[in-house]
């Protein structure tokens, strides 16, 4: 594993691939090798891309990734179908990707679905945007289908999430309520050689006059904190976000330029108002609190006998006990392994 | 609290009101309602309804509690907007609603939007609907917006799901990508009157018939369970449920009946299989894990004090220490009150 570890650190691309499978399905070595790359974590740029299907975000990430690598960049690609929670399907996306990107050692692309559950996902897309950043890919994109809360979750794991949408997908007022416009920090409209584009393009903007909405990073002090309010980044007024609304086609590679720079200016301002640490120290939080909580739950898992929980969940479905006193009663179990 | 419990239990919409207010907001005396009322629960037949934006979810609930309600049968209606966790914004078919079934005294509808994370809205979707069955509300349904993990989260409080879909929403196979199809026990297609409905039907039932999907039963034996795996139910081949399509145009009832009917035969087939009783206790394990696992939580959170999290979390940012050794440590502490 520490050979393994140390290969993937220098750049050998099968190595990389190897260790991603370990960290992915939690095969064993997986706690000592995510505590070796460690470390080296902490310098990648995690940039978020959701939206509704049929936005052509692959698309988008494709170009993005030609132009980053343009001037030099090297980029990570994690491409997160949590929408087939059941299937572990495939990722649409990915012959394109091949197409445009392979042969590129500048680049690594790993396609991920859901197998178990959400939380399931959630964990094993940070660790392995985790390797990718401690295997030196300056640029890490994260891209996810579909428009809930699991984009919501998997999100909190960028610095700088891209929200897209394009033209003719039904209702304008319909996208941007099932949106997730909250969590964007810049928006693009897609596909905008289509009709309609302009009225999305407005409607976006409209939204986001209207609804003053909150920075993403006070948004995330939202979620499960271990740490005061008042340590929250983006607090003062002057250092608040306007996310910008960018119009592309990214086939053509037309807007790809505008949209590369209100990233920048984006990630810029993340550091200059120390957002950037801010937000990382917030997805540590919630790390470990995450991890705390799974820890917590095995612990007890393995302290109470199976019998007991059988015992318990057939009082409950008998109705002699109530769910919130079966927990108080499992609590209270003197030989718990605690 | 206990004469607020019984006048709810006693058909006054007013306490009802009230009380759902007290257990979705988790106000003083929600554990002492929810465990008063768990002895009333277990009566209600939970039907789940979800489907992207624009499907016309609202307007198909509205027609089939209508026509249940004809029928003699009392129905909750519990919205849910999982879409839009940080706003709390309204749901869009209150007013159709409002309009449709006011003044009936056998209706109780509820609007929820999520105000934490998701987490807390299952768990108060959770609430609200055993408030609504030990009410004695006869048939729940429990609508859901968008097409991810959030819904099938939520999906997981219902015995017969049903999965809407409308033509002319964007591409067809995009549409099943982006779907929960897999959690459908009734598949419609609704806005059948619109061009290219027959299209979608026949997608639908082409990926069906391709997909052979498990059933529902299966799948919700792949969360985090407590039980062994052989006593999940439907695991005989003969009790395999294959959902069937129906189309309909909600505002003037065609194929409202069909549906009642699908609905029905999915009802009578979790009877008679015995897998209502394995879904019920399946949901039971899943809430314990969950209060079980928040219970942990929170009393760790009470044992150490805030000053180790906030030097924990400083020395994982600073990468001295990775997070797993942070989380074995934290659990290793000797004052846990524990």
């Amino acid at each position: 594993m520490e050979a393994l570890v140390q290969a993937a650190l220098n750049h050998d691309r099968r190595a990389l691939a190897r260790l991603l499978t370990v960290v992915e399905n939690r095969r064993e070595g997986v706690d000592t090798a995510l505590a070796a790359l460690f470390p080296h974590t902490g310098r990648a740029w995690i940039i978020g891309v959701t939206g509704a299907p049929g936005t052509g975000k692959s698309s988008l990430v494709n170009a993005l990734a030609k132009t980053f690598r343009a001037a030099g960049r090297t980029v990570g690609i994690v491409a997160v179908d949590p929408t087939s929670p059941f299937s572990g399907g495939a990722i649409m996306g990915d012959r394109i990707r091949m197409r445009d990107l392979a042969g590129d050692r500048g680049v690594f692309i790993r396609s991920m679905a859901t197998r178990g559950s959400l939380g399931g996902l959630s964990r094993a897309t940070r660790d392995v945007i985790r390797v990718l950043d401690a295997a030196g890919f300056e640029i890490i994109f994260v891209e996810t289908v579909g428009a809930g809360q699991s984009e919501v979750d998997i999100a909190r794991a960028a610095q700088t999430t891209i929200v897209v949408e394009a033209p003719g997908l039904g209702d304008d007022v319909q996208a941007i309520k099932a949106g997730i416009l909250e969590i964007a920090d810049v928006l693009v409209v897609n596909k905008a050689d289509r009709p309609g584009a302009d009225n999305t393009a407005r409607a976006l903007k409209a939204m986001l006059e209207m609804g003053h909405p909150a920075t993403r990073t006070d948004l995330i002090s939202h979620h499960g904190r271990l740490m005061p309010a008042e340590s929250a980044p983006g607090s003062s007024a002057a250092s608040i976000w306007i996310p910008p609304v960018v119009s592309t086609v990214a086939p053509e590679n037309t807007g790809i330029g505008d949209l590369v720079a209100a990233l920048e200016a984006h990630h810029k301002y993340l550091i200059e108002t120390q957002a950037l640490d801010g937000l990382e120290r917030q997805h540590i939080e919630i790390e470990l609190y995450d991890r705390l909580q799974a820890a917590l739950m095995a612990r007890l898992l393995k302290g109470v006998p199976g019998e007991v929980f059988a015992d318990v969940i057939h009082r409950i479905q008998t109705r002699e006990l109530d769910p919130q006193s079966a927990v108080d009663a499992i609590l209270s179990l003197p030989d718990q392994s605690c």
